[in-house]
Protein backbone atom coordinates (compact mmCIF):
# COMPACT_ATOMS: atom_id res chain seq x y z
CA UNK A 1 0.00 0.00 0.00
CA UNK A 2 1.55 3.32 -0.75
CA UNK A 3 -0.72 5.31 1.02
CA UNK A 4 1.07 8.71 2.49
CA UNK A 5 -0.10 11.42 4.99
CA UNK A 6 -0.45 14.81 4.22
CA UNK A 7 1.69 17.63 4.75
CA UNK A 8 -0.90 19.04 7.06
CA UNK A 9 -1.60 16.19 8.96
CA UNK A 10 2.16 15.17 9.35
CA UNK A 11 2.68 18.98 10.33
CA UNK A 12 0.30 17.79 13.51
CA UNK A 13 2.82 15.05 14.83
CA UNK A 14 5.40 16.05 17.06
CA UNK A 15 7.59 13.02 15.39
CA UNK A 16 6.35 11.17 12.74
CA UNK A 17 9.33 8.68 13.01
CA UNK A 18 8.04 7.22 16.28
CA UNK A 19 5.13 5.23 17.31
CA UNK A 20 2.28 6.97 18.40
CA UNK A 21 0.10 5.58 21.54
CA UNK A 22 -3.90 6.07 19.87
CA UNK A 23 -6.93 5.82 22.06
CA UNK A 24 -9.69 4.15 21.03
CA UNK A 25 -13.10 4.81 22.07
CA UNK A 26 -16.68 3.81 21.26
CA UNK A 27 -18.23 7.02 19.36
CA UNK A 28 -22.06 5.82 20.56
CA UNK A 29 -21.21 4.81 24.06
CA UNK A 30 -18.15 6.93 24.44
CA UNK A 31 -16.49 3.87 25.99
CA UNK A 32 -12.81 3.31 26.16
CA UNK A 33 -12.36 0.52 24.09
CA UNK A 34 -8.20 -0.07 23.71
CA UNK A 35 -5.14 1.51 23.82
CA UNK A 36 -2.98 0.43 20.43
CA UNK A 37 -0.12 2.36 18.79
CA UNK A 38 0.37 3.96 14.87
CA UNK A 39 3.38 4.95 12.76
CA UNK A 40 2.37 7.25 10.07
CA UNK A 41 2.08 4.65 7.43
CA UNK A 42 -0.78 3.08 9.74
CA UNK A 43 -2.32 6.14 10.36
CA UNK A 44 -2.01 6.83 6.63
CA UNK A 45 -3.90 3.72 5.71
CA UNK A 46 -6.39 3.88 8.42
CA UNK A 47 -7.13 7.59 6.87
CA UNK A 48 -7.50 6.29 3.68
CA UNK A 49 -9.57 3.21 3.98
CA UNK A 50 -11.27 4.71 7.36
CA UNK A 51 -10.73 1.04 8.77
CA UNK A 52 -8.68 1.02 11.94
CA UNK A 53 -5.10 0.12 11.32
CA UNK A 54 -2.67 -0.63 13.80
CA UNK A 55 1.21 -1.31 13.99
CA UNK A 56 1.76 -4.48 16.08
CA UNK A 57 4.52 -4.02 18.48
CA UNK A 58 4.68 -7.61 19.17
CA UNK A 59 4.34 -8.88 15.48
CA UNK A 60 6.22 -5.80 13.94
CA UNK A 61 3.69 -5.55 11.56
CA UNK A 62 0.53 -3.66 10.15
CA UNK A 63 -2.33 -4.56 12.19
CA UNK A 64 -6.03 -4.24 10.28
CA UNK A 65 -7.90 -4.57 13.61
CA UNK A 66 -10.53 -7.77 12.81
CA UNK A 67 -8.89 -8.51 9.60
CA UNK A 68 -8.92 -11.86 10.91
CA UNK A 69 -11.20 -11.76 14.18
CA UNK A 70 -13.92 -9.97 12.19
CA UNK A 71 -14.08 -7.12 15.05
CA UNK A 72 -13.32 -4.57 13.00
CA UNK A 73 -13.17 -0.88 13.36
CA UNK A 74 -14.75 1.55 11.10
CA UNK A 75 -13.42 5.04 11.61
CA UNK A 76 -15.94 8.31 12.57
CA UNK A 77 -13.57 10.31 13.29
CA UNK A 78 -9.32 10.99 14.26
CA UNK A 79 -7.76 13.36 16.70
CA UNK A 80 -4.45 14.88 17.78
CA UNK A 81 -3.55 16.06 20.95
CA UNK A 82 -1.82 19.36 21.45
CA UNK A 83 1.48 18.04 21.28
CA UNK A 84 0.69 15.76 18.81
CA UNK A 85 2.35 12.73 19.93
CA UNK A 86 -1.01 10.64 20.76
CA UNK A 87 -3.95 10.11 18.64
CA UNK A 88 -7.44 9.56 19.88
CA UNK A 89 -9.84 7.57 17.27
CA UNK A 90 -13.73 7.56 17.70
CA UNK A 91 -14.45 4.04 16.27
CA UNK A 92 -17.99 1.95 15.54
CA UNK A 93 -16.75 -1.31 16.87
CA UNK A 94 -17.86 -4.51 15.14
CA UNK A 95 -18.32 -7.11 17.57
CA UNK A 96 -15.75 -7.10 20.83
CA UNK A 97 -12.56 -4.84 20.72
CA UNK A 98 -10.94 -6.97 23.39
CA UNK A 99 -9.27 -10.57 22.27
CA UNK A 100 -10.68 -12.04 25.36
CA UNK A 101 -14.11 -11.53 24.14
CA UNK A 102 -14.92 -8.33 26.83
CA UNK A 103 -16.17 -5.53 24.61
CA UNK A 104 -13.15 -3.08 26.19
CA UNK A 105 -9.63 -3.97 27.16
CA UNK A 106 -10.10 -2.06 30.33
CA UNK A 107 -12.39 -4.49 31.95
CA UNK A 108 -9.81 -4.86 35.25
CA UNK A 109 -10.74 -1.96 37.71
CA UNK A 110 -8.72 -1.81 40.63
CA UNK A 111 -9.58 0.89 42.87
CA UNK B 1 7.08 9.84 49.17
CA UNK B 2 6.95 6.42 50.33
CA UNK B 3 3.93 4.85 48.58
CA UNK B 4 4.13 1.32 47.14
CA UNK B 5 1.87 -1.03 44.86
CA UNK B 6 0.18 -3.61 46.17
CA UNK B 7 1.36 -6.85 44.80
CA UNK B 8 -2.01 -7.46 43.67
CA UNK B 9 -1.46 -4.30 41.44
CA UNK B 10 1.99 -4.98 40.48
CA UNK B 11 0.82 -8.64 39.61
CA UNK B 12 -1.91 -7.08 36.79
CA UNK B 13 1.25 -4.94 35.29
CA UNK B 14 3.08 -6.46 32.20
CA UNK B 15 5.97 -4.25 33.51
CA UNK B 16 6.39 -2.35 35.79
CA UNK B 17 10.03 -1.08 35.36
CA UNK B 18 8.40 0.86 32.22
CA UNK B 19 6.07 4.09 31.75
CA UNK B 20 2.51 3.23 31.14
CA UNK B 21 0.69 5.07 29.17
CA UNK B 22 -2.83 6.58 30.86
CA UNK B 23 -5.91 7.46 29.50
CA UNK B 24 -7.84 10.02 31.31
CA UNK B 25 -11.48 9.93 30.97
CA UNK B 26 -14.10 12.48 31.84
CA UNK B 27 -16.02 10.16 34.61
CA UNK B 28 -19.24 12.53 33.62
CA UNK B 29 -19.12 13.29 30.24
CA UNK B 30 -17.32 10.30 29.01
CA UNK B 31 -14.74 12.43 26.75
CA UNK B 32 -11.22 11.54 26.55
CA UNK B 33 -8.89 14.34 28.00
CA UNK B 34 -5.64 13.60 27.85
CA UNK B 35 -2.85 10.62 27.35
CA UNK B 36 -0.23 11.08 29.77
CA UNK B 37 2.60 8.21 31.57
CA UNK B 38 2.49 6.97 34.96
CA UNK B 39 5.62 4.53 36.78
CA UNK B 40 4.88 2.47 39.83
CA UNK B 41 5.52 5.11 41.95
CA UNK B 42 3.15 7.68 40.52
CA UNK B 43 0.81 4.97 40.34
CA UNK B 44 1.10 4.20 43.84
CA UNK B 45 0.44 8.26 44.88
CA UNK B 46 -2.07 8.13 42.57
CA UNK B 47 -4.03 5.15 44.69
CA UNK B 48 -2.71 6.93 47.74
CA UNK B 49 -4.08 10.19 47.38
CA UNK B 50 -6.93 9.93 45.05
CA UNK B 51 -5.30 12.68 43.01
CA UNK B 52 -3.87 12.15 39.47
CA UNK B 53 0.09 11.99 39.68
CA UNK B 54 1.65 11.27 36.25
CA UNK B 55 5.71 11.20 35.03
CA UNK B 56 6.29 14.20 33.34
CA UNK B 57 8.88 12.56 30.45
CA UNK B 58 9.89 16.21 29.47
CA UNK B 59 10.76 16.98 32.59
CA UNK B 60 11.66 13.86 33.95
CA UNK B 61 9.91 13.59 37.70
CA UNK B 62 6.52 13.24 39.29
CA UNK B 63 3.68 15.42 38.29
CA UNK B 64 0.90 16.30 40.14
CA UNK B 65 -1.82 17.33 37.80
CA UNK B 66 -3.10 20.74 38.82
CA UNK B 67 -0.45 21.25 41.68
CA UNK B 68 0.44 24.62 39.99
CA UNK B 69 -2.82 25.27 37.60
CA UNK B 70 -5.39 23.91 39.97
CA UNK B 71 -6.73 22.05 37.51
CA UNK B 72 -7.02 18.65 39.58
CA UNK B 73 -8.15 15.04 38.92
CA UNK B 74 -9.58 14.04 41.36
CA UNK B 75 -9.82 9.62 40.64
CA UNK B 76 -12.99 7.76 40.29
CA UNK B 77 -12.06 4.57 39.54
CA UNK B 78 -8.59 3.20 37.67
CA UNK B 79 -8.44 0.05 35.04
CA UNK B 80 -5.56 -1.98 33.91
CA UNK B 81 -6.20 -3.21 30.30
CA UNK B 82 -5.81 -7.54 29.29
CA UNK B 83 -2.44 -6.77 28.53
CA UNK B 84 -1.23 -4.96 31.99
CA UNK B 85 0.59 -2.36 29.64
CA UNK B 86 -1.86 0.55 29.91
CA UNK B 87 -4.43 2.24 32.47
CA UNK B 88 -7.75 4.30 32.44
CA UNK B 89 -8.36 6.70 34.74
CA UNK B 90 -11.92 8.26 34.88
CA UNK B 91 -11.48 11.17 36.90
CA UNK B 92 -13.21 14.59 37.99
CA UNK B 93 -11.92 17.28 35.85
CA UNK B 94 -11.48 20.58 38.18
CA UNK B 95 -11.15 22.97 34.73
CA UNK B 96 -9.86 22.30 31.81
CA UNK B 97 -7.23 19.48 31.19
CA UNK B 98 -4.98 21.08 28.81
CA UNK B 99 -2.77 23.47 28.79
CA UNK B 100 -3.71 25.13 26.26
CA UNK B 101 -7.39 26.12 28.13
CA UNK B 102 -9.31 23.42 25.80
CA UNK B 103 -11.25 21.06 28.16
CA UNK B 104 -9.74 17.70 26.03
CA UNK B 105 -6.18 17.98 24.57
CA UNK B 106 -7.82 16.16 21.41
CA UNK B 107 -9.22 19.01 20.30
CA UNK B 108 -7.86 19.05 16.50
CA UNK B 109 -10.07 16.30 14.59
CA UNK B 110 -8.11 15.63 11.14
CA UNK B 111 -11.07 13.79 9.64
Amino acid sequence: MNEQLSPEILALLKDPNTLIPVVVQDKDSNEVLMLAYMNTQSLAISVATGKATYWSRSRNELWEKGLTSGNSQIIHSISIDCDGDSILLKVEQQGAACHTGNKSCFYRTIS
